[in-house]
């Protein structure tokens, strides 16, 4: 057996010994066994929290059993919804993620891409609630739904090879090419995207492989990215973490308790968009930013600080006091005593404040990656950089002004671009983009 | 500023103002914010577990409060004892794996080899116990150690090039290639070899970093590569994992409660060996397994599992009655009704069995990997495997049985090999592999 390529079996026709597709009895017993690691899960009170939790640096054996062994495993995140999963829920972003975009096999044309979405979008409702998926390669079969997530989107090219270019948003505009990019098309865009995340890796790497596995004949793996964020239970900052230049994260996002929050980042289902099948949906813009960790390094602390306009330990900045926190408010105003903005005028935070942008504001919610080391020793490493928010000219207007006056640029490289068009959840017996495709 | 090649600090002369070199105080200030973390998480009784545990499939929102959130960060391996960590330390594979090889420089020699061996063991004690290394990138500093191990080995070529041949193990014989190999000569073999492990991304990565950084001037990365277990907490089976085939995978290791476990993977501390330095060390055979997992779904899942010798679901030999578990022995005699063995002649486990190679038995304890897709389609993925013994003998054996006779050869590619002396662990004020380079 020398050739190797992938023979897909029919999906049409399930065959009852057939590892993809188990028959029902398989299907059943994946499913109870999930249930009894969801009971064993509750045997407390559910829904309400034990206060003890032991643990400690006693060593691993005391943690290992302090540990819930099932908690992790046994969350699951709704998939039905006004949104779809992955932007704002669950809470905290997981543990792992994948991005991958695929362009549309030659003769898939409208009729099978909607097939596609219904067969994803099957897949993803049974796999996000821990069940066996209809065609499934038994991977995770006896793992919980880990806060799997599985997030589908439309590029601009989707419209015009599915004949519906007449329903592209006209907020999908594509975003330009900024001076300091060094995008690699092969990586960027895409007809669709899926962009999953969960807090166990081999759950997620079973999501993609069903998905890709269920795309066989009507699309194609563009490009895929992998990357990371804190594990579950590691930590007791679960909402912003450090990137892999030692920087605290995300302290500038809206916050749920915004009272413009859902605006911000959510299409309006007020029936006043030019395409309605978007409202509740949201647009995610997605770019591969590698950071020059090396040059980084060369900054002694302070420097590394006034580039970003926030203290390294803390994550306050410079406008504050010492011991402000994270949280403090900037003050973009405030001078120091020598007479110069404790901010920087370059600084990152700055530069990136929506007091700078006429108020645009955006959901990022990404994953570091590490794709190993480049020829001249560097690490391949960044930010899988994924924004949300209501119209992608809100990520525009910011990343021109940053291009040309944020510091940081000068430590990072923007090596993909990509915009899809995030439809709103699906209700139940829907699926994802149904109504636009069947609308 | 267009070149990006990194340019190390000098080590040897840390700057205060340094990210990478903090002064006392700042390193103060990492350690006394872990040590907050841990005294948060030993709040309760440390060394007790409490019994309560909510959680359950009610909805993120539930299981996010439900799950402690320092345990798993809080997780430390102890740095110092007999054997290195992560060969049987700690007791659960982690979720995130990362080996790398090493080369030395032009001009290493056994002088700053040592040096080299004396940074990584001061690096990798900080980063086990939660406390930030000498020439930190900050990237982890309020991350608890969650579980992270950092295990060295050598190479053959090490000792030649630090000229200290006349010290090789006798043990330490070059793995001969087998028929079915594919091997890729620049992903195996290398003078030096790290083993990361930790239960988070982040630290696992901050781990290589940190230790890559360490090694600048001295040694240079040959290969890399990264891979995956289970979520701690994900599931209460943390001891055997589904691989990517969907097979439980792990189950026929010597178990710790065995009588001859230590002595099958650790060498003895006898002082009968050969090279007294390695006393209390074990030899890892590293191979990068490719899966075929395109062939192995156009199995039927009866197929599936004689290939294997188990049953898909369970995990139980098919020489066993319905409802037999992972843990059931096999029965290599067993045969069914129709006169065939139970358990086929090239069924996996009866090839790999000890019954089958004289007693030889090695601990297996790898990671899944997944490298994106392949020009046809397919995922690049598998198993890095990572088998310990007391002598690399026992893996060369089966192996040799392995690659002719069993059925699974024919859904796996073996594309790197490698082979490492890995000496015990170093007593406190002893860096790793002192005894060697310093004996």
């Amino acid at each position: 057996m020398s050739d190797d390529t992938t023979r897909h079996h029919d999906h049409q026709a399930p065959r009852p010994d057939c590892p993809s597709c188990p028959d029902r009895r398989d299907r059943r017993a994946g499913i109870s066994r999930r249930r009894m690691l969801s009971s064993a899960g509750t045997a407390g009170v559910a829904g309400l929290v034990s206060g003890a939790v032991a643990g400690g640096t006693a060593g691993y054996a005391v943690a290992d059993r302090a540990v819930p062994v099932t908690a992790v495993g046994a969350t699951a995140v709704p998939f039905h919804g006004t949104h779809q999963a992955g932007i704002t829920a669950p809470p905290q972003a997981q543990a792992i993620g994948h991005l991958a975009a695929f362009d549309l096999a030659r003769g898939t044309g409208r009729t099978e891409a909607a097939a596609l979405m219904r067969r994803w979008s099957a897949a993803a409702k049974a796999m996000t609630q821990g069940h066996a998926p209809a065609c499934d390669d038994q991977i995770a079969l006896d793992a919980g739904p880990c806060s799997l997530t599985a997030t589908f989107g439309f590029g601009r090219t989707f419209f015009t090879r599915t004949g519906l270019t007449h329903r592209t948003p006209a907020a999908l505009v594509p975003v330009p090419r900024f001076p300091s990019d060094a995008i690699d098309p092969k990586r960027s865009d895409g007809d669709l995207w899926i962009q999953i995340g969960a807090d166990d890796p081999l759950v997620a790497f079973h999501a993609l492989h069903v998905l890709q596995k269920e795309a066989a004949g009507a699309a194609e793996v563009r490009w895929q990215m992998s990357g990371f964020n804190r594990a579950r239970g590691a930590t007791s900052h679960p909402k912003t973490v450090r990137n892999l230049m030692g920087q605290i994260d995300g302290t500038g996002n809206p916050k749920p308790t915004d009272e413009d929050f859902a605006a911000k980042i959510f299409v309006p289902d007020s029936g006043h968009t030019d395409q309605a099948w978007m409202n509740g949906g949201s647009y995610a813009v997605v770019r591969r930013i590698r950071m020059l960790l090396g040059h980084w390094a060369d900054l002694t602390r302070t420097e590394q600080e006034e580039v970003i306009g926030r203290r390294k330990g803390t994550g306050a900045p410079l406008s504050a006091l010492k011991g402000a926190a994270e949280t403090t408010p900037m003050d973009l105003n405030k001078f120091t005593r020598n007479g110069s903005l404790a901010i920087p005028a370059d600084a990152h935070i700055r530069v990136a404040a929506p007091e700078s942008n006429d108020g645009a504001a955006m959901l990022r919610r990404g994953f570091s990656y590490h794709d190993g080391y480049r020829t001249d020793g560097t690490p391949d490493a960044g930010l899988l950089f994924i924004t949300w928010q209501a119209d992608p000219e809100a990520f525009i207007k910011v990343q021109t002004k940053l291009d040309g006056a944020d510091h940081l640029t000068r430590f990072i490289r923007h090596e993909s671009t990509a915009v899809f068009a995030v439809p709103g959840g699906a209700a139940p017996g829907e699926y994802v983009g149904q109504r636009l495709l069947e609308g």
